[in-house]
């Protein structure tokens, strides 16, 4: 009998993936009593796009989020997801940052901090790693999955070990696309199980349809533990559903142990809350398999619908599609997800656009292909590197390794705007909309975006009888 | 390498589950050509309640809908849903009309008639079923899944060997409600697998976000064929994703071999058509793990909130999902499925309003106590029964062995409105609609219920970027 263990990603992953990361605070503390009894190995609150969208939408401080969250949750890990070196922001920080906001994070309620890389260059994990054990916190490495002709299911293995000699506690398998299908997965985790011993935790987005049927054959392969969500929040880009999974497993040798009773009165408040964020709502949540073709990723989907509708493109979307494996191709099949995710999509709507490809390169493609996010996963094409950097050097070590300590200039720069350290780590993460922030915050003029009116309900369902078959 | 063969339910148990079984024939024939290249093993097309739908709010001849299909689709099965002696309507029929409706269905182009009784009694079948095979057709008996202390794996074993005796070609389980479980289900697919030398079929609504999981669990235990839903038209009260399960099954030793860029095109074109029935949208057919709690089927749910709220009692429908279960006891736990889900939820709702148990007894509830619906799986409260109907007979036979046989005088009944076979059979299912819409087709007065214009679209999803993680 083995008990699988349980994330609940409803206050952090799950509405990132359905409502633009856009559940505030209010919504979340009544029900944190009911979250805390449920008796889940960890809740996901903060970290991805939270802390961003905190600062510029929401007008709510991360920090005060997370330590208000701690204080209303205390039977029950709190989990965070960490860019690596990249933390929340969109760009490589030096050690000191990163060391910085890592203690930060863990005194104010951290417990689990999942680290991952999108290029899955481990050196880019090694320093937050490093943090969360010198804080006595849980450290998870993160293999980002992806196919490709370098993903091998060896390779990932070998990105596995690798993490364990940095002394993780446990390894994820990060599939944030929904490329996995069920028996991929097993093959995965088998090989991870048989050759290291540590946990393995699946984070299987269902944005193909196929997330519970991966979780399952993850389990059956000997997986320890799954990310979910309650079922208000649940299913297509987001996660199988709490509820689901737990009555999937029960009376099970896998059994979770959870209460559904007590899982369903939390998903129908959850249920009234997402009413309240309708504006949000997108028709791009929904299952949709052409990942499993074209393995452009839900997200990036729908950003790059909305960069080519500003542009009147929109019709050549499917060009857009077609470009985007071979962009990923010239640039070493990077994973898609942030920040490779923008710097591909981009690439490939330029090279559309343009009429040519390559004819403009973005200045995040040069970075890139100067190994300044890191060693790529495959072999970068040599000619686009010509001609997108010339003779420029390529580094080759760790990005960060050529950053100077930045918290002293940072602490200047913010100035008597920041009241504690962790307004400096804000103002690092987002400097514009950070110090906007601040100074909002200074002036007493923080205004969090509107909410729209809840729109009365419309005729509802037919009333006459509808047969059950 | 086993294929496993599918069956799209896009044409009747798809927009049966989610859309009250609205869609039209004029939505079906434009994209007939694509889903006859697919390769189905059948399309589900026919039955359940599309007749009623089609007579009742659509006002289109349901065997013409089946003619032009059956031209529309030249290489692939057509497959309906029959409910056993009940055939499309709410009462037992006499053998007569059993065999017309059967020899009539076949010439019009059923290849595949999947057989049903909600009481499980297979006597129930028995008529049809020879039917079917004797106007050369594939007939397929139906196990109707449920949970009960009487509805064991053997029992249900035993169901499969009965019908295996009446000669079927194949056997469904049929998860109405979405109570399977992945090891339930694979428990129950190995036992009649190893018995019984028949393809097993699994028709497993998403009801509670297990459908997909079943469905891999079934084919693991040897399992043939799987029912699925195009994804516009999938999940939650409906099936599993037709896409989703082929992708998951893509590369495995049981891939589908099905095309899933076709099925995207597919895929895509429902999602236009599914937006002209939004009025028919209801919330009651989102994931739901209810009823793995309360064993309350999700058409059965909204059907009661509605009775309820009609009778300004919406707010006791709690007591109700408690009292359905103590009912359904007393009748000696028949499946919840048309037509004892209404029986079952109509007592439990008098049990409720009337604040005592059965101070008023349905008349249904009287005539299965008598045994008209046929045998009940378990034993029924004998107190009950006295006090319902008292020394009143109690039927042992096949009920519809006490039915003399009714066509001519149906013929008779319906007279120069019938102007052919299949219009008396139209008459015979719905007596008072069916004529009505005879006369109405005879003063050329046939107007279908009005599709409200679709909504503008709002300011759609946010423009700013969504990470991918
Ligand atoms: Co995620
Ligand atoms: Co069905």
């Amino acid at each position: 009998m083995k008990k699988i263990t349980v994330t609940d990603t409803i206050l952090r992953d799950a509405h990132q993936s359905l409502i633009a990361t856009r559940m505030r605070l209010e919504d979340m503390l009544p029900i944190c009593d009911k979250l805390d009894k449920v008796g889940y190995w960890s809740l996901e609150v903060w970290g991805g796009a939270t802390f961003d969208a905190c600062i510029r939408f929401l007008k709510e401080d991360p920090w005060e989020r997370l330590r208000q969250l701690r204080a209303a949750l205390p039977n029950t890990r709190l989990q965070m997801l960490l860019r690596g070196q990249n933390l929340l922001g969109y760009r490589h920080y030096s050690d000191d940052v990163v060391k910085a906001f890592v203690a930060k994070a863990a005194v104010s309620g951290i417990d689990v901090f999942r680290v991952f890389d999108a290029m899955n260059d481990v050196r880019n994990l090694q320093v937050a790693i490093a943090a969360v054990k010198a804080a006595g916190k849980h450290a998870q490495g993160t293999i980002c999955y992806t196919t490709s002709p370098v993903h091998t299911v060896a390779a990932f293995v070998e990105q596995g070990k690798a993490m364990q000699a940095m002394g993780v506690d446990s390894l994820a398998i990060k599939d944030m696309a929904g490329l996995l299908t069920p028996y991929a997965t097993a093959e995965l985790v088998a090989a991870l199980k048989a050759e290291i011993d540590l946990p393995v935790f699946i984070h299987s987005h269902d944005t193909a349809g196929l997330g519970a049927m991966c979780q399952l054959k993850a389990i059956e392969a000997g997986a320890d533990h799954i990310d979910t969500a309650i079922s208000s929040f649940a299913w297509g880009t987001s996660h199988p559903g709490t509820e689901s999974m737990v009555a999937a497993l029960r009376d099970s040798q896998y059994d979770t142990g959870l209460d559904l009773a007590l899982l369903q009165e939390i998903g129908l408040y959850f249920y009234a809350v997402r009413k309240r964020y309708h504006q949000f709502e997108s028709e791009f949540t929904a299952v949709d398999t052409r990942v499993q073709v074209n393995q452009v990723p839900g997200g990036m989907m729908s950003n790059l619908a909305n960069q080519l509708k500003e542009q009147g493109a929109l019709h050549r979307i499917d060009e857009v599609f077609e470009e985007i494996p071979k962009v990923r191709a010239d640039l070493g099949y990077p994973p898609l997800v942030t920040p490779t995710s923008q710097i591909v999509g981009t690439q490939a709507v330029f090279n559309v656009l343009a009429g040519e490809r390559y004819k403009t390169i973005t200045n995040e493609v040069k970075l890139y292909l100067q190994g300044r996010y890191g060693k790529a996963p495959g072999v970068v094409n040599e000619r686009l590197r010509f001609q997108a950097i010339g003779n420029e050097e390529v580094i080759d070590v760790r990005p960060a390794d050529l950053l100077k300590p930045e918290m002293t200039k940072l602490r200047a720069e913010i100035g008597e705007l920041a009241q504690s350290e962790e307004d400096v780590l804000t103002y690092a993460m987002f400097p514009d909309i950070g110090r906007k922030f601040l100074e909002e915050r200074k002036a007493g003029t923080l205004v969090p975006e509107p909410l729209l009116p809840i729109p009365t309900a419309g005729a509802g369902p037919a009333s006459e009888g509808v047969p059950t078959e």
